[in-house]
């Protein structure tokens, strides 16, 4: 069975809003197995939308409208669906009487434009709003259905969620048996997304299920593992050769799994293993410590963070010798190294993480490029340092650094973990 | 002139991203005047995305697609536009050179896949991507025009506004006469939408041209006045009285205008005033160092940041006494004026600005709700501080309380500008 999705809306064309409806809906559709090959966004005109139906429903089973459905003259999507399937629009009682006890509630004199939102396509079924008065519909022609509900988010999800995804769930599992996708995202920092497809290009090209996708993120690179089955279990058996697989080929770039950025995987290893932590940023202005902090209860590991941007602050603040920044320059293994040492004695932590380097676009030199930051970790275990060349804009350099700073902790902690530091 | 947008990428159609490159493009083209009818998205299939091509194409001056341009097997869009336009593949040599220097930099074997960026359809103008390595292209054949640019929002964003939009203005202006649509967007801290809306209601009703159209960003609000005109100076002439009006009522909350940010109107009267800027941050964890820093220049004037998480660290580098901490909390209107304080003076800053409060979920008591925040700002004039009471997940406290410390600095130096502080 395959679905498309048809989102329609002036606002939507102008930029006005992001269509976040599209996006949940297609998540909710690939959970369900069902396969979503178009997405379609046109205005509040009744020609263009007519057209676009028309497109949509002669190539896919089922077009799933959202928008165009309360009580101004702009909304015309039950009319539009209704000509396009050769039908008339009726009153739905139901619907009707609803709005008639809800403009009573409330006082109001009732408006054409409230009833209005009442009317469907001839033969439809009618999908109940709990949290709205515009009811949506199911209307199936010639084999063809076209589903619609309103634009207002909360509306859209009560009611996909309570109808509309049954009815698509049970109607898949009739036509193609009872099938279920399930993905699992490995996330791998340290690595760009060219390099890691290669070095797994014959698993990708060899797979078909599960299928393995590579994914750039801002900052990192997600490889998603897809598998389609009967069952979940089913599924995750398929997933688990391939994860296990791909852990063999770039195992030391996999932080860790699904929604679990590595912020939050550094907590739980500090967390278990008892220690504390603070950061000394340069470069990074504070985003390591805005990173760290961003995960629910991490004042149980982050004492601190200095952001020492001035030479002066690295040396009053962190103990970086003045002579050190002399000899060395602020952005220099020494001084990364110095700053993550610094911050550990500052503030009493247990480890210490620490940037310096040059995010731009001023204060680059022949010798210290824009980009180049060095990167330092402090534990009892001893001192390292990371040297990184990065491109971007000011911005992107900053985020990439407190990325790769994160991803020097994460390994720090995880040889320690192995016993190896 | 009519342009559509094509979004390419099986991502989009499984709902793990939400398509912000689209809703960005159609708010630049709706600035530009340009008539945005049809946005489609395409997963990554080369039958599909050629079939969705030709619609487009059938009915469109303009395709604008996002997507598939980079160096894996998905990313077939160059392939595809040459197809249906009925050309070549060549290599562009200025971006298979940037990519080989690219490579050599970083000691990389080049990979095929790499350099496959480099190539476009023949004939088409190349895009260069100012902060990657795949480039676009503007790719024109029987009066039909293909666009495409990489879907990384950051690559995609500095290549459309460098090339791209000076592109179809250009076109637009040719083709349709000098229709000039310009925006000035004023930008306001400290107020709700619908407060700032209620403030206005009258104007926004009464005008039409120019428009005054209000947004609620993350944390701030946007008014939007946008006039449509023969010229760029006329449009100005119609947008100056009404912005007047706006000030006249929303002066106190308005700190800036169009693309300049709070963090850098802050930067640029902390240079004017010769001043320099420590921040002592709790709750935030970092954010409002980061934003400070995202300005280029700022290490002239910011010194340094100091996120003291835990209430040792508090008393440790800024020097707030451990009783005060006792008796009114770390949550507190003192603490954080002794944060702001002592930031200062630990840092030999002129001015310092402080945060702590509860974002949650833990650590909310019954006197100190969650979302109960402490700003505080300290300069040679004395030290104020101010209570919010803020809403949302963790996260969104954050944001929320940097903003509005970032806004009482604004605030300060405002005054201290004014001679009346």
């Amino acid at each position: 069975m395959q679905v498309e999705l048809l989102s329609v809306g002036t606002e939507l064309l102008l930029g006005q809003i992001v269509d976040t409806n599209a996006a949940y809906l297609a998540g909710k559709l690939s959970e369900l197995g069902v396969n979503v090959y178009h997405k379609t966004t046109v205005g509040d005109n009744a020609e263009r939308l007519a057209a676009a139906l028309r497109i949509s429903l002669g190539r896919s089973d089922v077009v799933f409208a959202t928008g165009g459905l309360g009580p101004t003259k702009d909304d015309i999507t039950a009319a539009v669906v209704a000509h396009v399937m050769g039908v008339n629009l009726v009153e739905d009682q139901t619907s009707a009487a609803k709005i008639r006890s809800f403009a009573r509630d409330r006082g109001l004199t009732l408006l054409d434009s409230l009833l209005k939102q009442a009317v469907v396509p001839e033969g439809a079924q009618v999908v109940p709003n709990p949290v709205g008065t515009a009811p949506g519909f199911i209307s199936t022609r010639d084999g063809r259905t076209a589903i619609a509900l309103p634009g207002v988010p909360t509306e859209m999800k009560a009611m996909a969620e309570q109808t509309v995804l049954p009815y698509l769930a049970a109607r898949a599992a009739k036509e193609e048996g009872a099938a279920v996708i399930l993905s699992r995202t490995l996330r791998l920092a340290g690595i760009g997304e060219s390099q890691a497809e290669a070095e797994i290009g014959d698993l990708i090209a060899s797979q078909t299920n599960p299928t393995i996708a590579p994914y750039a993120k801002t900052y990192e690179v997600h490889l998603r593992v897809t598998a389609r089955a009967a069952s979940r279990e089913a599924a995750e058996s398929l997933i688990a050769p391939v994860e296990a697989r791909i852990r063999d080929r770039l195992g030391s770039y996999i932080y860790g799994a699904d929604e679990e950025g590595l912020e939050a995987v550094i907590g739980g290893m500090l967390r278990s293993a008892g220690l504390t932590l603070a950061a000394a940023e340069s470069c990074t202005g504070g985003l390591i410590g805005h990173r760290i902090t961003n995960v629910p209860g991490s004042s149980d590991y982050f004492l601190a963070g200095l952001t020492t941007y001035s030479n002066d602050s690295k040396t009053r603040l962190l103990g970086v010798p003045a002579e050190l920044i002399a000899t060395h320059g602020a952005v220099s293994p020494e001084v990364a190294v110095a700053m993550a040492e610094g911050v550990r004695r500052a503030v009493g932590a247990d480890v210490g993480v620490s940037t310096t380097g040059i995010a731009g676009p001023g204060g680059a030199t022949p010798t210290k490029p824009l980009g180049l930051v060095h990167i330092g970790l402090s534990d009892k275990a001893g001192n390292v340092s990371e040297e990184l060349r990065l491109r971007g804009d000011r911005v992107m350099i900053k985020e990439r650094a407190a990325q790769l700073a994160l991803f020097l902790l994460y390994r720090g902690l995880k040889a320690r973990e192995a016993g190896s530091r």
